[in-house]
């Protein structure tokens, strides 16, 4: 056990793989552990996974779970705190798992919290990445969808129903390309790694060249993934080169319109191909926000940058949440009463 | 004087009119007048206009100037509050008047605080108006121009640079008309009454019938005024009604960006249209946000609602800003330190 106060671990319970770290009080990751979440083999399996992985942690740190103070998993889905239960989390196939407490048991008692994965990763970011210190962050992070949020007044925004934060739904032209959700032209329309693929596979469709088609073969994969974009970027691809400006110019869009409407200090890339690419993907969103989309006088003063946690800001900001609700404080603002 | 604490008065000065009101802290009107502005006379006869409206009020009460608390201006441009200079007012044609120690000096020294014209009347509506005790609440207010403002955690949002809140730059379509801030595509470009001119004006020039040309030859006016819009769909002008139908169809989509984003519990559509149209204008913005523009869960929740306030929303809001300030409290959130 470690300064007599124990072992605060935070995971990231992902559709693929799990990623459970413990992290200290100043946001220091003191030791992680990944393994792949195999959802397909049912929730009871998983736990025990997850389990696991926090049991190895521990033990690199010399500690059993005994030691563990608390933990907090960012769940892909819709939870209730209150009660422990995940409601609904499609893409690992769970309906009312009640998460908190089978973890909890496996664990041999630690508590257990539970947060949505997106706003775990907003506030790693904000409470130990690039928004640290800052009072007016937006996240935006750009997986097979687009989810993110938003900090105000220090405070993550949750909003009169929870419902806040939603900047993959905000539409960007209402001639676009159907969503999702049903709608047309919102930003996840046009810039999430699934919306990239929809537009590089109309392009082979249609005849283009596209180094696309053998590296999915290659690497085994029915979907465009990171890895995918960034070879082909790197091969010089000219359908990917031409898909991925397109969709970065929208993200551009959208980080112009959230500034427009809450100025904050920074804006904040994160997600899979932005782990990746880092810079490379960034450097042409910031171009087209500050060139073409911002108001003149907000040019080059909003800092928009790329994760610094990369994939350590779910677990990292899971970890924070865990702490502060040790604790009783809010990590979260907005209308709804925070679960402390 | 009344309950010996004296008269709180807020100004609306617009590009056409002043109007001034007495404000108790229930938010009752006690007095109000309105004057034209006649900007065009210069700085030294606009404010010495001011302080007759505000000498018409106190009048109106049985009070003199002495009995004034102190006095808010909601000004159309960039304010100095601190120094209680206005920097810049296009509409005014003023740059660098410092209308607070002079109008403090024309009413016999009371003192006068500064605040955007905006602001006030966001401010007017949460305090007094449609955004009366929520937490969360949006207002959009269409004129010549868009704007508007968000309360986030019971708090006007100031952002990091004070440039939060410009709600009619968010862009709806890259690919859109051009806007008067140079972008192409904000909700501005699409819906302001400016914008329904010119797309009146384009309609005609293309040989289509309306009543708006010989309305405003009657009216007297060079531009599409509120009243002139209200009589063209009254008359069931059907070039009139297609633009206004298609501009309120973007506010509605506006609407559904930022309720996506932030989750408030009342988007309020303020402004002159509004002020005279009321439900028949924002019927329409309702059912496309709720119908087509926001997510599921998110539809019929959240209210959207016309201005229950006005014209007085802007004076309500001046006032109530300058009760805050005497107190030393702050009326707006955000990084920027609220004057106090």
């Amino acid at each position: 056990m470690r300064n007599g106060t124990g072992l605060i671990i935070g995971v990231d319970l992902g559709g693929t793989k799990i990623h459970a770290a413990a992290v200290d009080e100043n946001g220091t990751v003191l030791a992680s552990e990944r393994a792949k979440t195999l959802a397909e083999e049912g929730a009871s399996a998983v736990i025990a996974r997850i389990a696991s992985v926090i049991t190895a942690v521990t033990r690199t740190l010399g500690c059993t779970n005994t030691d563990i103070q608390a933990v907090c998993v960012g769940v892909p889905g819709g939870i209730d705190d209150a009660t422990g239960v995940v409601d609904k989390a499609p893409n690992l196939g769970w309906q009312n798992v009640p998460l908190a407490r089978l973890l909890g048991e496996a664990l041999g008692g630690a508590r257990v919290f539970l947060e949505n994965d997106v706003r775990v990763a907003v506030l790693g970011e904000h409470a130990y990445g690039v928004g640290r210190g800052t009072r007016g962050m937006i996240g935006i992070f750009v997986g097979t969808g687009i989810g993110g949020g938003v900090i105000v007044h220090g405070k993550l925004q949750l909003g009169a129903r929870g419902a806040a934060g939603e900047v993959g739904h905000v539409i960007l032209d209402p001639k676009g390309p159907r969503c999702p959700c049903g709608k047309r032209g919102c930003a996840e329309a046009f810039a999430s790694r699934t919306s990239m693929e929809r537009d590089v596979l109309a392009y082979v469709a249609r005849g283009k060249k596209s180094k696309i088609p053998k590296l999915l073969k290659k690497e085994g994969r029915e979907h465009l993934t990171s890895s995918v974009v960034a070879k082909a970027l790197d091969a010089g691809d000219k359908v990917m080169t031409k898909v991925f400006d397109r969709a970065l110019r929208y993200v551009g869009i959208l980080v112009a319109n959230l500034v427009n409407v809450l100025d904050p200090e920074v804006v904040v890339i994160g997600g899979g191909l932005a782990e990746r690419l880092g810079e490379k993907m960034v450097a042409p969103i910031r171009e087209v926000a500050y060139k073409d989309f911002l108001l003149q006088r907000d040019r080059e003063h909003v800092l928009i940058l790329p994760t610094a946690l990369k994939d350590s800001a779910a677990p990292m900001g899971a970890a924070f949440v865990a702490r502060r609700r040790l604790t009783g404080q809010h990590t979260v603002g907005g209308e709804l009463p925070a679960s402390a």
